[in-house]
C-alpha cells in the first residue's frame, strides 16, 4: 500500500448529507472530526485522538463517554472502510464510501484512561450478514491498552432516510 | 418524597475531586452537567439532556455517541444514588455522594433518535456486589423509546487514586 492511499480516511468521502456526524464528520465544525484508515496490511484499522482538556471524567483521565464515541465512530468508520473494500474499492478511488449506522455499541474499560497520550483504537472487522459487521475494537493510550470495545455496525441504503430505519 | 428532595440531584453532591466529569460535573465549564434524580415512587432514577445543535449524527438526529455518554452518567449516577440510600441518605442530606466508576457500558440503538427533542434516562439499579451496581437505562426522546442501555458500575474508595483502580 503506498503513503497516499494510506492517509486516506472512509470519512473524507462520506456523502455530504452523512458528514455532519459530532464523532467523525468532516463538515461537523466543532466536532471530533474522527479519521478511520487501513492499518498496516489491510487487516484491521486505526483511528486516533487526542482527547481536548476538559474531556476528562476526574482530573487526569479520560472522560469514558468520549472513549465510547471513539470506539462508536471507529466502529461504524471500519464498517464502511471493510464495505468499500468489498466492493472493490480503497478510500481515496472517488467513490463515496457506504454508509453504516450503529446498531449496538459495548465497551469494557479496563483501567483508567490517562489523559495527554494519543488514543489509538484498532479495529478487525468480521461480516456477520452482508449488510451488517462486527467491529472488534481495542483502544490504547500511548501504549497502555484501557478499553475492549465491540461495534455492530448496520448498512443503510444510498438514500439514507433515518425516520425509516430500524436496525 | 418533597420537591425540593426531589429536585436534589446526586451529581451536586458529589466530593470537588469528583466533580468535573465532561459528562456530569458540575465543575466542567462546557460539559454536558447531567443530573440525576429519584423518579417518582424512589425505585426508579431519571436524567434528562437537551442535545446541542451540533451532537448529531446526521441533520436532524442524535449522534450515538452522545446518548453513550448519556447512558454511561445516568448509570454512574443512579448507582451513587442507590448506594447514598443505602447507606441512609438522600441527595441534599449535606453527605458526599458515593463515588461510582463505569466498569462496563451497552447500548442498543432501536432507531434514529430525533433531534430537538428532551432526552429522557430512566433507571433501574440493582446490587450485584456490595460495590458493584448493574443499571439498565431505558432512553427516550419526547415520547419515541429509543435505545436500551445497561451500565455496570463499580464504587471507587473515597480516597479515590485512578491509578490504582481495576474493575
Amino acid at each position: 500500500m503506498n503513503s497516499k492511499k494510506k492517509m486516506a480516511a472512509i470519512q473524507d468521502y462520506y456523502p455530504d448529507d452523512f458528514a455532519h456526524c459530532y464523532g467523525c464528520g468532516r463538515l461537523n465544525e466543532n466536532g471530533m472530526k474522527l479519521r478511520t484508515f487501513w492499518h498496516e496490511d489491510e487487516s484491521s484499522t486505526v483511528t486516533w485522538y487526542e482527547p481536548r482538556d476538559n474531556q476528562i471524567a476526574i482530573p487526569g483521565f479520560v472522560y469514558g463517554g468520549l472513549l465510547a464515541s471513539f470506539v462508536d465512530c471507529h466502529g461504524t468508520g471500519s464498517a464502511a472502510l471493510m464495505k468499500h473494500k468489498m466492493n472493490g474499492f480503497m478510500p481515496d478511488d472517488g467513490e463515496d464510501a457506504p454508509r453504516f449506522v450503529t446498531a449496538s455499541l459495548h465497551l469494557d474499560y479496563l483501567k483508567p484512561t490517562p489523559h495527554g497520550e494519543t488514543l489509538k483504537a484498532i479495529g478487525s472487522v468480521e461480516e456477520i450478514h452482508p449488510k451488517k459487521f462486527k467491529v472488534t475494537v481495542t483502544v490504547y493510550a500511548g501504549t497502555l491498552h484501557v478499553v475492549n470495545g465491540e461495534v455492530v455496525a448496520v448498512q443503510a441504503p444510498s438514500s439514507f432516510d433515518p425516520t425509516q430505519t430500524k436496525s
